[in-house]
């Protein structure tokens, strides 16, 4: 690269803009030399209409050249070797090893999707052969803006989940990159560059696009040709996505995933019986990676009996270690939101030692009063901290549960016993989470088909998606219905022979049989 | 019934409003003596909060109650008899015939939810049984205010689809009755209390408010306690109620129905071969019901050769019958609307005789360049008119239904010469409408598995969902997700067994099996 990073719009690289950003080095603690051009909005209007006309061909592809696009960016992103990780590593300040992790569940995500879509099964087909004659199934909604996050430079990023769940649906992409990892963000986008080229796909199906303002996003957002919005960060940056798309003369949807507290629930049995186990292990879930999860354990909430949990906990707090953080403007957020809760009135129950550019794990306390009263004390803190309420009783557990926003994750440690003794925990908490876990930690989402990662306001705009795992494609998609179509105008999933032998609705039952 | 209307809010009637209304006979042009109560605020908020108490016992009822309790829906509006009938036609001025119809299919639409929730796959169960064991399902959203439409007293109203398709996935409903025809409402709401009680439903699980007022609408769709809006009707009405939803502090998902012009194309070949046929039955389909469906024809467009066409076209408008509409303010509406196109440019080609309160069909036509230039002439005018556009080539076709906004449906006719031709329209209008027909009419919409009623903005507001067949009831759903629990807290749906012999995705494959 010569000069500022450039927009790569399609297969063409564009340097038009004159305002340039650098990337942050935090383990370093020093300003990546090479700058980035922000996006002009000429480039961003050329990046979105380039991906329209590319989507009336790429809408048209046949689900194996897709697949094929897909296990393409794969191979190229693994081709992309240790200069993908290092440099990844550099920008996000995130271990190798994590990275390296991270880059398998990527390009395990797109060969998970390339596998669906070969299969075919996915696009619901139904039909009822009566008259008249009707039959349906989903297809893509168009252009899809995607905003990278910070915290996950690959996975949830350029080739990330929404990125391969848009493309798998026959969508056609521009992605906005996250500001703090720029250089990671163009080496994805040119294996994706190549894979299209490789496999035959049309100019403009990925589009990156680079800016550190609000102006390049919310630019994006009001494009008439834009379809949809998928993004994965803070509230503020999802809300104020969400209010800009919901206002447009043609609203559109966005998929914003914008984290939670991830409460977990500790009952008085299994502190019982292994306390000391289960603090160590939730300390290691919540300064996984820094804290730096969607579904790292925000809140915990434990019911009596729970002194060597406690203990066990506090004892431990101070000699876990500080890590650096994603990017010292959410150092600061973190530094800032502890003191907030303090303000609030929450006790800190210990704190680990940190220098002044890492974040230090922390734990505090507040009652359930104090929680019931003042319902900020249980908003995200993006980082390594917890927040711990003590319930006296099963019904001042329930009433703080039903009492708190909707989240990713919601998870209860408890012996059968306990289980079975709080059932109505479940109950209420299935309102309130996209996932709930038993005797296990939030952090660590698989990626298959049975994955929900999302859940109600705040934690995701619209309940009903989830960013992670296959059903992630259905927030790409519309159904689409067929009446009196001759045989020779119906799309193959409909056709009566069914020539890709997928599971269809037939008159209401599923079946892989043909018509005749 | 003595003294003006009430709400029905649950079990208890409830009149505690001063302000009131009347419904109006359309065809007697008279206002209906019975006057209704506005309900109050406190009204509203004691039926929002009753439903979020009803809901907390309704979503753990098995399928087979619900589908009890649907099916003693039906068999209560099949009771009412022709007192139903007659109380309907009376404020809607709509034929008795086509209200018995019309009744027919709201109580088929209840007994179709009733089936398909008792075969039970359609909650989409997923099951990934590795490490972690995570397994997923739809699960209902909360209590959903239902507003009913004008055009479909009984079909899209009180007990509707959208009630049927809430009630049948485990929601509760509140329901703001049209104020056009609040006794028809009354009656379908009294049939509901009655199968709630006889089914053991408890108290909540659906009430019925009344109001002529925005304001009754607009304190149900700001309630905290309300998870979704179903609407059906202008888009005017679908737009406020969608911008109210977004900008709450918790926005809420608002699935509205706001009607569309039904694009309808005519291809050269087939007005050859039987031009005067087609005029005829387009006739017919535009004036059915007084041109009062959201998937009326009020735009057609045709390309060269179709003097015969045209002519039978101009030729029997003028006789058509004039209609009464549902509404004065309709009525008004629909004059007004004419007024405008005309203003706009549109040439009237030809038009019925009508009496002052009756609605008269109309032809009217623009050119390509018009209607390219104008969008708001492609707008919909809710009555029996449609607009004629010319194109001259097949070019110019496209470019015209490129430029369309979202439609309900678009329908082609045309030989298999001409459908060959012309492939490309199919594909621009899949990207156009939730429905594309062949060689039929869009008037008529099936309830099936595979129907769509639905389509890109401002057709509806999310194009992912429909609001008439099966597919309706995923709208008030969300999928969660149960990640390593314990067999005794599955619901039946994900246990290894199967208790409930549904389909299921196991690992990324259909089946029916158990798991060991």
């Amino acid at each position: 690269m010569h000069g500022p990073g450039s927009q790569l719009i399609g297969n063409t690289d564009s340097a038009e803009g004159t305002q340039t950003f650098q990337a942050f080095n935090p383990q370093q603690q020093e300003w990546i030399p090479q700058p980035f051009r922000e996006a002009t909005a000429e480039e961003i209007d050329r990046a979105v209409t380039l991906a329209a006309t590319a989507f009336s061909t790429y809408k048209k592809t046949a689900a194996s050249q897709r697949a094929a696009f897909l296990r393409a960016i794969a191979d190229g992103i693994v081709a992309l070797g240790d200069e993908l990780i290092n440099t990844a590593s550099a920008e996000s300040g995130l271990p190798l090893t994590r990275l390296q992790g991270e880059r398998d569940r990527t390009t395990g995500q797109l060969r998970l999707f390339a596998e669906l879509i070969t299969e075919g099964s996915w696009v619901n087909a139904r039909i009822d052969n009566g008259t008249p004659d009707v039959r349906q199934m989903q297809l893509p909604l168009g252009v899809i803006g995607v905003f990278g996050a910070s915290n996950f430079p690959l996975a949830f990023s350029v080739a990330g989940g929404d990125t391969a769940a848009a493309l798998a649906a026959g969508c056609t992409v521009v992605c906005k990159a996250h500001p703090a990892h720029p250089h990671t963000s163009h080496l994805v986008a040119g294996a994706i560059r190549t894979a299209a080229q490789k496999t035959g796909m049309p100019d403009g199906v990925f589009s990156l696009l680079h800016g550190a303002t609000i102006a390049t996003g919310q630019q994006l957002a009001v494009h008439p040709l834009l379809s949809a919005i998928a993004f994965t960060g803070s509230f503020r940056g999802g809300k104020a996505l969400y209010d800009t798309a919901t206002r447009r003369t043609v609203p559109i949807p966005v998929f914003a995933e914008m984290g939670s507290v991830n409460p977990v629930f500790f009952l008085p049995g299994i502190l019982q019986e292994k306390g000391e186990t289960l603090a160590t292990q939730f300390l290691q879930s919540l300064t996984m990676g820094t804290g730096q999860f969607c579904t790292n354990p925000g809140l915990f909430v434990t019911q009596a009996g729970n002194d060597a949990f406690m203990e066990t906990l506090q004892k431990n707090i101070a000699a876990l270690p500080a890590g650096c953080m994603l990017t010292p403007g959410i150092l600061e957020a973190y530094n800032k939101g502890l003191g907030q809760l303090q303000h609030a009135g929450a006790r800190v129950l210990g704190k680990a030692q940190a220098a002044s550019h890492q974040a230090a794990p922390a734990l505090l306390q507040v009652s359930v009063q104090q929680a019931l009263a003042d319902p900020a004390l249980c908003h995200e803190v993006f980082g390594p901290s917890s927040l711990h309420i003590r319930a006296d009783s099963p019904e001042e557990l329930y009433r703080l549960a039903a009492a708190l926003e909707g989240q990713l994750t919601a998870t209860i440690h408890g012996t059968e016993e306990d289980l079975r003794q709080h059932a109505e925990l479940v109950d209420i908490l299935r309102e309130k989470a996209g996932r709930i876990v038993i005797n296990g930690f939030p952090t660590g989402v698989a990626v298959n088909h049975a994955m929900v990662h999302g859940g109600p306001w705040p934690a995701t705009t619209p309940a009903a998606g989830t960013s992670v795992g296959t059903a992630a494609i259905y927030r790409f998609c519309r159904p689409v219905c067929y009446q009196d179509f001759p045989a020779y105008l119906l799309p193959p999933e409909l056709q009566n022979s069914n020539p890709l032998n997928i599971w269809r609705l037939i008159n209401g039952q599923f079946s892989k049989d043909a018509l005749s």
